[in-house]
């Protein structure tokens, strides 16, 4: 029987309109990216393992999607596992049976160390020692062996055993079955999978930077557009594979990359048409400021999450947030400016620079924000508005300077469709010490819907095809496929109808497609070299001859 | 300590030279598709296993790299199967007590009858019908306790446990160590893994078919362009990730679709500067009609892959190789005429129909063939030739008709850069029967590899930067910015240098990312509203009023 196809879930087919669209905000999010001097890079789908886990938190972790190493692992790790068993078994038997005063303690601390050499010499046994700890694994099988001498049946079994090696093979098997079932995920997780899809394009470019320093001038603007995974729970607008679009600099640590991201954003969203996106900004180092200055250093974390919820639950929230968290009414007080910061953004600098005159690092923040707002003033924007924003937290621990994020315009239910910010030390964790870094990402999706809510979507973005010659047959289709082959070349989107099916059934096809132009050439046509285009839309006729071929397609 | 950072075997990152040039081959392909009237549609980047298992072949399922389900998936098994076969002794232990006559063999054959419907109202037992068989599972578990019950011993222990619950459960840890060594993989397979990477596009194509069946308008032109992966020994020129660039035509039977790809292929190739490409064509239809006519029709597979390495072996060689698949003297004799086809293509098409004059199949192919051939002579191609190779099968099993494959042009060391074919039953596999489908595809890494060696892309491709502004100090940067925002507005890709480093080191950066103007706004240039381009080929330097950058940006 034939299978009923279906996607994973969390997974999406595009339609070629869907394509398309979708294609239209990322060529133009890469025009801007490249006018601002951005070079694109791309990396592999998948990372070795250790390169992703531990970047994202535990909770990350967990999120991403692992790949199985091909091949039978799961054989060769059993086969390697009851063999070491057996090996193991084998040599406590010797022990036993030639000992007068068994110490079985120190018998296991010895088996403990022994073992790992044992099995690095033995030539039947080949563990991966880069996936498999081997005196973790003596520990864990001495802690199963030990089980075993303490019962007086199994041991008469291993020292008396009449055919040897039948009595070994399934006290090994009894042995196998518990380690197994108690530890055999602990070991069998690495020999599993050894590689990852990509969680986001943050780690994957911190370590190609590594990776290609050599070749790499900086300061490095790169960008990447491409596909990442995450094994989230699917919902409505959440999905398990999703693009993102990042825009990063690193090796330079000038506030001049703030004030064009800032641009970036506006010169993107004003191509797109989308007017009146609101770009907020924060500095990380103004929340410091604000925690050491309430005396909260301690729960910068905390002050900032329950800071970021304003917008949600309101002041009384999160004051009741705050004080749960431990911070002090005394501290939140001193905070109460910042619930009622108003005026021009310049206003707030300087409300803002007075609350934080005695934290060396919140003044920092101050006058780095004070900085690309006062030069983003000078150059202008198009479309979007600047505006400050001390709630935004963006909950990313890394950030360490400038915040962004962007809010849709106004009456448009939607979460951030953008965000970024500043972080110091990028690479450090592969090795490359001091890069500072700063970039911004476009959320694809979000602006998707956005742009589909208010119809910003250009009219003709859809037209797969801008003529369609009629097929009355294969002489008539034949000089069809000459005039459709010259349109072609000089890039015009043309096709003929593939067979001579009933006229009902071409125009149909031509109205389904939404086809502009339809040519017919049929008995008088081809008797007089000429053709037919009919204006789908007007409905008008008119003749052209098939030796002036740009007498019609300089009306297209 | 810091990981020193690596990529997995067989994976690549591509620097932005590279990407560039990638687009570049990408984009020419994707234009060319869109004249020739296709639509884009992207699949996700993994499938349901089951929708790609079993679709390639066992060669082709070993190579299909799959995700590891989420969860703590191995102890959900393991206590499941554990309990199951705790369980299944205590049943046993039972019947054995209260049994007089023991029938061993006829509780075999119940327990394996019953065993499902027990696990399926067992409250604490929870396996996953869609991925594991019960009765399977009952069988194989049975054969493992047969053993025990062999076991005199063993069966004493069951009987007369003192301590049930623990006799149970060191026996049920021996059956459980038993079982998993020797049957556990058989079934965890799907309980790790239910997801796979695509390893093509034109199965996840049919399932796209069938699945927006009622939403797409017959006949389907789609093109697709998404990366593939494959689990297969890295080598040079082979990868574990690549793209695959694929335009298919489904539920159309007409040969004007195999023209069209002729035409598309020439299109593509002469836009990329790429002279002197031959397109070769054969026909399923042809080589079934030569096996059926030599007297070798059950042995079509054996007698097209021999034919098809007569450019490897040579004549001798695919003789002797026919011979020892048991293909008689008398049929290779029968089919030297094939050895020599020599001649135009008109004239090789006359020798086919004479010697398959008898076959109607192979006339059939002969006519297809000819109509494709006559057609495109009629048209004409701009630098590709098109040539008959009745040595061509590709080795895969699904084409029905048409087959196509690109050489690069002589004189380059290259397998081929293009293939594809007409397969009449695409998406039969998941349940939409009788849809033709004819596609093809183009070979990325090699196509880059030939324009590389033959020097073909663009001269001006690697320019991310055309303009870099040189940075003085804060005043001079912020008069270039705006300079430069100017200039990106109208599509420049133009940067200002972040900080005011060394004159040096700026020239050095400009040198580097091979910029063709540097333009310099200094103290005079401040005062005068000016600035200086600096033309870095001719060494040149030109002044312009900042009021008109238009003079300059048209020089560009």
């Amino acid at each position: 029987m034939a299978q009923k196809p279906s996607i994973p879930k969390g997974t999406r087919d595009f339609t070629p309109s869907e394509v398309v669209k979708r294609n239209y905000i990322f060529d133009t999010i890469k025009k801007n990216f490249q006018t601002f001097g951005f070079q694109p890079i791309e990396t592999p789908s998948f990372e070795n393992s250790d390169t992703l886990m531990g970047k994202y938190g535990d909770e990350g972790d967990r999120l991403i999607f692992k790949i199985l190493n091909s091949g039978d692992f799961l054989r060769s790790y059993n086969e390697n596992l009851i063999k070491t068993i057996k090996l193991s078994l084998y040599n406590l038997r010797v022990y036993l049976k030639s000992t007068v005063k068994v110490e079985m303690n120190s018998y296991g601390v010895n088996f403990v160390e022994v073992l790992p050499e044992i099995l690095r010499k033995d030539k039947q046994i080949k563990f991966d020692e880069s996936v498999i700890d081997l005196t973790n694994l003596a520990i864990d099988l001495w802690s199963k062996i030990e089980i075993l001498v303490n019962k007086e049946d199994w041991i008469a079994l291993l020292i008396n055993g009449g055919d040897e090696d039948k009595s070994l093979t399934n006290l090994s098997v009894g042995i196998f079955g518990e380690f197994y079932f108690e530890m055999g995920t602990k070991y069998l997780g690495n020999h599993i999978s050894e590689k990852a899809l990509r969680y986001d394009l943050t780690v994957p470019f911190a370590r190609y930077v590594v990776m290609h320093q050599n070749e790499i001038d900086f300061p490095f603007k790169r960008y990447q557009i491409q596909p990442v995974w995450r094994a989230d729970r699917p919902q409505k607008g959440r999905f398990r594979e999703f693009y993102q679009c990042d825009a990063d600099v690193v090796g330079s640590n000038s506030l001049l990359q703030e004030v064009e991201f800032v641009q970036l954003y506006d010169a993107v969203f004003a191509d797109l048409k989308l007017d009146g996106v609101t770009i907020k900004m924060n500095n990380r180092k103004i929340l410091a400021g604000i925690a050491e200055v309430i005396g909260a250093k301690d729960n910068l974390i905390d002050f900032t999450v329950a800071l970021d919820k304003l917008d949600k639950i309101g002041e009384e929230g999160v004051k009741k947030e705050m004080l749960e968290k431990g911070i002090s009414e005394a501290s939140i007080e001193k905070a109460s400016p910042l619930f009622n910061l108003t005026g021009t953004n310049l206003e707030q600098l300087d409300a803002l620079e007075k609350l934080l005159s005695s934290s060396e690092e919140g003044a920092k923040g101050v006058e780095e924000l004070r900085f690309i707002i006062e030069t983003i003033s000078e150059l202008g924007l198009q479309t979007a508005t600047l505006a400050i924003d001390v709630t935004l937290a963006r909950g990313l621990n890394y950030y360490t300077g400038a915040i962004f994020e962007v809010g849709a315009p106004e009456g448009v239910k939607m979460g951030s469709i953008g965000g970024g910010g500043r972080y110091d030390d990028l690479t450090g964790i592969f090795g490359l010490k001091d890069v500072s870094g700063v970039g911004i990402s476009f959320g694809l999706d979000r602006i998707y819907l956005v742009l589909e809510e208010l119809n910003l979507f250009p009219e003709a973005i859809d037209r797969s095809l801008q003529v369609l010659c009629v097929n009355f047959g294969e002489k008539e289709a034949l000089m069809a496929l000459k005039l459709v082959t010259n349109l072609r070349k000089i890039g015009i989107k043309a096709d003929v109808y593939p067979s001579n099916a009933k006229m009902q059934k071409q125009m149909k096809y031509a109205n389904n497609r939404n086809v502009p132009f339809v040519i017919l050439i049929g008995d008088e046509e081809l008797a007089n070299n000429s053709f037919v285009v009919k204006n789908m839309k007007a409905g008008s006729q008119q003749t052209y001859s098939l030796d002036k071929v740009e007498e019609f397609s300089a009306t297209l």
